[in-house]
């Protein structure tokens, strides 16, 4: 049997996911600072916790490395970053659910008014206000993989319309060249792609204005999938609702006039982070690297390199 | 064909509901004035919008009232309010899944911290916090009607660990003897129940005292059910949360020290209060209303009289 497979982990979760493992060995490494001898032997390396710039420009400085696993799903900082020959490993399935839950809080907390009881509450009044039910709701997601279908099935037994958009239709999917048509119908839009060439800027002026009077904008994709000047002509004269876990740039700065728009919600991009994510994160990241020191190819490999 | 039955309506709602059926017809009522000699001719009243104890002293100047029917599920105000040969039919069906959402919605926010991002956003803070999930949540519903059994259905998607209580063991169903043990193994207990002779106070200091330390006490039934005193000593002391629709008495006065309770969130009774709520509540009133007028027993007869 090979010895175990050297593996750079930036955080105590990732060398406790991989303590006693056959096959893998975890090696800590801090991407504040150089590269150390042992760590430049590496072929591979995990991403949490630090920003993706920082762990980008630790991973460029590692000669021997041939495989980066990230805890997130989304992997757009990594694309076109990496030097030829090193795969890209994601952890798509640890999410989805997390987040999808998100999605179900922040309409839920919405139509039900929850922020405006909260106000009432530390004035001490006893304000009664009709809520709105999700019951009935149209909402349309953009994106129907791992967490495209967790926002569906989430939705459904509240009794909402859920029309689930992916790239190119097929079965309980329809076709993203249907969404002009389709988002005019919606009181929800929910976008959940990645981020790449075609989605980049995909809720802009010509999406939006389809939008109809009173709809609510979600995004848990990146924050460019947001023409955000587009967006903020529409919520300035109260037109439409938008609820965003991403930003463009993140972290948003204290300046961002973001912050104090009407009927805009933001956090910080939390939308898959709670405690048992990060559990999830790594039992899918280990499996990955199991497989690859065991020579096989990663399931979740999103690049080849 | 007899003539329509005469229904004391006290909302335009209850107007349009009634519109053109061949067996009912709506009679605008207002239990601030003394009843019309019109008024006293009828025998079915309609509860809604107004405060019960208004429509209960209108209904008892009826002489030959023989029906209430209330727009609500709860009728504990009606009870032994009326006159003999009076019979009560509740609304029971409509607001379940309504009052479900909003547990729903008031556990998602309590574990995902939304009220923390909302003041971080308030002060153009970017400020992530790790939340916790619904996931794997043990959670106990005391109550196991319409109500109990909408909550336990929308929250099981989530991953949560749902248990029903009832008053007497079923397929499914717990019996209410067994609830001391039960909850010193839950995150959150549900209370939603009706409040009568035995659920006076059934989470006072012998059960509140069972439930772990950081556990969430949720009530949708009615303020009675809870021994605020008892309560208050661990909330105090961060021991226990609490997340009450329901208070003793409503509305809860301005200078209620609830309002200021570290780890108290209150709503005003909304729970089962959103927009088309009230069209189901009318639509299960007019069913019940064409029984009684075709000489049938209403379905949701909860007192003969």
């Amino acid at each position: 049997m090979n010895p175990p497979l050297g593996v750079l982990v930036a955080s105590d979760e990732g060398v406790a996911a991989l303590r006693g493992h056959p096959r893998l060995r975890a090696l800590r490494y801090d991407p504040n600072h150089e590269p150390t001898a042992v760590q430049r032997e590496c072929e591979v390396l995990v991403h949490s916790r630090f920003a993706a710039e920082l762990a980008i420009a630790f991973a460029r400085k590692l000669p021997r490395l041939r495989l980066v696993q990230t805890l997130s799903s989304g992997y757009d900082s990594w694309v076109g970053r990496l030097p030829p020959g090193v795969a890209l490993v994601n952890a798509r399935g640890a999410h989805g659910a997390t987040v999808a839950e998100w999605v179900v809080a922040v309409l839920l907390s919405h139509y039900r008014g929850l922020a405006a009881f909260a106000r009432a509450q530390a004035s001490a009044r006893w304000q009664r206000q009709t809520g709105e039910s999700l019951a009935g709701k149209r909402i349309c997601v953009v994106g129907a993989g791992d967490l495209g279908r967790n926002i569906a099935r989430l939705l459904a037994p509240f009794g909402c319309a859920v029309t689930l958009v992916g790239r190119t239709a097929r079965a309980n999917v329809r076709g993203r060249e249907e969404l002009p048509d389709l988002v005019a119908r919606q009181d929800v839009v929910v976008l959940a792609v990645p981020l790449d060439a075609q989605t980049h800027h995909l809720a802009g002026e010509a999406l939006l204005a389809r939008l109809p009077d009173g709809a609510i904008l979600v995004n848990v994709g990146r924050g460019s999938l947001v023409d955000l000047d587009a967006l903020l002509v529409h919520t300035r004269v109260g037109r439409l609702t938008a609820i965003l876990d991403v930003t463009d740039p993140e972290p948003l700065p204290e300046d961002s006039p973001l912050w104090t728009e009407p009927g805009v919600t933001i956090t910080p991009h939390i939308a898959g982070m709670t405690t048992d994510v990060y559990q999830r994160g790594w039992a899918i990241a280990v499996a990955q690297l199991d497989a690859y020191a065991r020579g096989e190819s990663p399931p979740n490999l999103v690049m080849t390199g």
